[in-house]
């Protein structure tokens, strides 16, 4: 062991060590400081002077931080990274076809390679295609995108995903990332192939060149990257699926990479309603971010910033703000004090102010939530609910939520649920989720459901929560649950309040339902012997009996129904 | 609610429209989308194109990206902020001291400010302190640092939390970090007053002077915040408690915001074993970043290259490795080719490596860990032990496992797990940490205690659990709890069922002394009514009687002890 060490340090290391122990014998202290920090810098253990640690001080790329630490972006595990990567590119591809009005037509192929747990992922749409000049910067940088710095509700909100898929396919298979886009009929495509340089977080171009591709407009992903493909729970499969339900407007395709074709026809040619972008609501933004927004404004006096650049503050609010404040209303905004601020901050969260507006939200409606579960699940019951929008820390937010019961659902065993954000299911984590709270938290026995303290309820039963944000909170980079915000819990909460009632009511019809025809045949069994005995008694014909059974069968037909 | 967002909309945006729209009726298709464009960009709802969405696509800066997800980084609430800020801060400062051979005397102050829910928080050590050109980075610079890119056990290892911290305390008050730092006796002081630039996650200047501080050397950061101060549970004073338990040679003192003063003096005058940086195992890189470093490597040969960056390849193993991959040893590394890489790769998976050398790793030890118990808990039998170190995924760790029973512990309730990685105590997210998923898997009742299936062993008992390793993996970046690695799950196993097994020794012979003592208690009651028999019955003198008495009490003493 120790051999090896030794050998492996290299011979300019050793004739330092000599050097600098001669030297160090006949010098002052501080020139002992410098031979000691030499020594350290080639590895020779000593204490580490101010010096030499300032030394070692470097800059992390965000690309090398999250290749370390690739498990907080969903790359755990083979199995899950392929689904992450497909999740990522799916839901870009879906973002942007809806952004550009067109109805989104998804082809995802899964193509196993000759090395033993290698797969080859593509991922097709019909979408507007990507700029040239953005394509290496979208694919191959992370933190890079158009959605971060919006408040709008999208899947993707943090300009990681996609290229962190491309930097985990480098990372274990060495292969670049293969792009192919095309904004309009009549143009060529550009083709790309790109790796990541994770040690400045840039794209390196490999290949750049025009292509022919005989579509209209879209874009093709391609990457390669060590995997396992599994069918079942939290699998590529399911996820698909779960997408079709949450997005009634989207057709999918998935090749397996045992080359079976699964398709998912669009149920409905609606697209979901365009929202809008929204500035922030005043009472979710700190003081710091006040400072901020001061400093970066465009506005030249306090009030048109306070008008312009916040949600639901009029001239005569901001008047309010400023007044209550004891700031003037014409001060620029650019020269506001740090103790002002303050007081502005102070004095915004003093003023009633209007909810923030909500048409930034597109939830996805009950009849459509109906559609989507109706098409993928088999149940007897269905129902669906849409929640008014409601804000957590200023951001708002909408909680829809769908429940199937009964049918060809398994009776034993408890409820699945289905959770989704900005109509991405989230498959992992679950009790991790803010989602799972509400539903643990419901007491399911009062809509004649079974539920043990603290579990979910137990029945021939599927929950689907769809949680709809122009920022939705998540625990994790690798966007699988969503935090704890009370607010968030409490509307959950009451969206399945609102479904468990209508669901108790057919719950319990159908009971009655039953009972009241194990009553009839009951009865039913007795009408001959009633007959015979009135026939016995009274002395009537054959006939006469028989009519008595024809009668009360009918009285008792038209009574129990 | 229409009227207000029409008018929050800027003139000029207005003007834009109507030009466009009146332009656009007379255009063709390309121009028609130029003006579609336009309008876009000034937030008139239509169907978004390739240009539209290129234009919005921005670098996110990596402050930026954690002011929004600051619960990333453990500042959830104002209480968890709190905590996060002082440990971030008490981390380094042991970090540091250990580093240059100095036994850490740290001082913590939390004083109230003015406002509600705001408080100054202080940390001060006595380090070598920080050089000052490298102050603004340090403090004020997401993903900056010297510990990420090493692989050596340390406390910090991403160069996020001290500037996280600060850039919290700035959202929170818009008050500066301040650092006072000074390198030697004879100098004086820096003090800096720092902001961070979120836009482009640097540092900036408010205040840089030279100061008089009284001080041999150290460092003192004070961040104003918005926080909670609450005793009890992951409070700050269970974190400094839990930190003198693991850290005996550590010397802390808490001022509260009460102004009461707690002291933890250091039980233990001995550094820890400094420890040495390792080279990466080759078994735990991947085909990506094997290509990485051939591509940034200094040594010129395939065969140095193997030798010298890696641990534990000699040049015997590093000649083997070549020519079973079929690549000449003398090949330039800068030259390999992908194909060569992917060969390298499977050959260096093929071939018999040692493990990684372990003097990377300083484990409290067991001496230390009894000694750390014992100072804080008052129980009636302590035990300790450290497991022999272990890889996972190429990096080397070390399990250590502490048990104290009895005693003043309570015996009603569950066991106490107190959870380390690195001698950091974690306070947070215990359920989601491979430590606790050990604790449960472990079959107590094997060891005397009671346990209910799937839940923490009941009775009298602290369960300690420290993880020594060049690289902890983190379940997120507030290191709140270990990821589930087999090899993590089943070291920690071991070493609790060998703490174990002293323990049911223990409860074992001091349930065996009770019963021997009742039954001694029993068989002294009746001494006295044999001797009155024997009395009567052989007609013995009264003296006789009492010498019979004395004999048979020393019988029993001696045969039952």
């Amino acid at each position: 062991m120790k051999k090896t060490r030794t050998r492996s340090k290299p011979k300019a290391a050793k004739k330092a060590v000599r050097k600098s122990a001669k030297k160090a014998a006949s010098k002052t202290t501080k020139k002992r400081k410098k031979a000691g920090a030499r020594a350290a810098k080639k590895e020779i253990p000593t204490h580490a002077t101010a010096e030499d640690m300032a030394r070692r001080q470097r800059e992390i790329s965000v690309a090398e931080f999250f290749t370390k630490n690739r498990h907080l972006l969903g790359f755990d595990n083979p199995r899950k990274a392929l689904l992450t990567t497909i999740k990522e590119a799916v839901d870009n591809s879906l973002d942007a076809c809806e952004e550009a009005g067109i109805l989104p037509e998804v082809k995802v192929v899964i193509t196993p390679c000759e090395e033993q747990d290698r797969f080859r992922v593509t991922i097709e749409d019909n979408g507007p295609g990507i700029l040239k000049k953005q394509i290496p910067n979208i694919f191959a940088k992370l933190l890079y995108g158009s959605k971060f710095h919006r408040l709008k509700m999208s899947r993707g909100q943090q300009g990681i995903g996609i290229s962190a898929a491309g930097m985990y396919g480098q990372l274990t298979t060495g292969k670049p990332t293969c792009i192919t886009s095309k904004i309009s009929r009549n143009g060529s495509a550009h083709h790309y192939q790109l790796e990541i340089d994770t040690k400045k977080n840039e794209p390196r171009i490999i290949v750049d060149e025009t292509v022919e591709w005989p579509v209209q407009r879209g874009t093709k992903v391609e990457i390669e990257l060590e995997a396992k493909y599994q069918k079942g729970r939290q699998s590529v499969q399911e996820y698909l699926e779960q997408t079709a339900i949450a997005n009634p407007h989207v057709s999918l395709e998935f090749v397996t990479p045992d080359g079976e074709t699964n398709v998912y026809k669009r149920v409905s040619n609606e697209l979901p309603v365009q929202t809008k972008e929204i500035k922030p609501h005043p009472y979710g933004v700190e003081l710091g971010m006040l400072i901020k927004m001061l400093h970066d404004t465009k506005a030249r006096t306090l009030q048109s910033f306070l008008h312009l650049d916040f949600s639901r503050i009029s001239s005569r609010v901001a008047g309010a703000i400023c007044e209550q404040a004891k700031v003037s209303e014409r001060s620029r905004s650019s020269r506001i004090a740090r103790q002002q601020a303050d007081a502005l901050f102070k004095a915004i969260n003093r003023t009633k102010i209007m909810n923030p507006p909500t048409d930034c939200l597109s939830p996805i409606g009950e009849e459509l939530l109906l559609a989507g579960l109706k098409k993928q699940i088999d149940a007897a019951f269905y129902t669906a609910v849409t929640r008014p929008p409601a804000v957590y820390r200023g951001n708002p937010f909408q909680i829809e939520a769908g429940l199937a019961y009964g049918g060809s659902l398994s009776a034993d065993g408890l409820a699945k649920v289905l959770r989704y954000a900005n109509r991405v299911p989230l498959l992992y984590q679950q009790s991790a989720c803010a989602i799972i709270r509400s539903v643990l938290t419901t007491d399911w026995r009062k809509y004649a459901l079974q539920q043990s303290a603290g579990a979910l309820p137990t029945g021939p039963l599927v929950i689907m929560v769809h949680m709809a944000s122009v920022w939705v909170p998540f625990t994790s980079e690798s966007k699988e649950a969503v935090a704890h915000y009370p607010e968030i819990i409490k509307q959950v909460r009451l969206a399945l309040q609102e479904c468990g009632r209508k669901l108790a009511v057919f719950i319990r019809r159908r009971r009655k339902a039953v009972e009241s025809e194990r009553k009839k045949a009951y009865i039913q069994r007795y009408i001959p012997h009633v007959a015979i005995a009135l026939r016995e008694m009274l002395e009537l014909s054959e006939r006469q009996e028989k009519t008595i059974v024809t009668q009360l069968t009918d009285l008792l037909e038209r009574s129990r129904s």
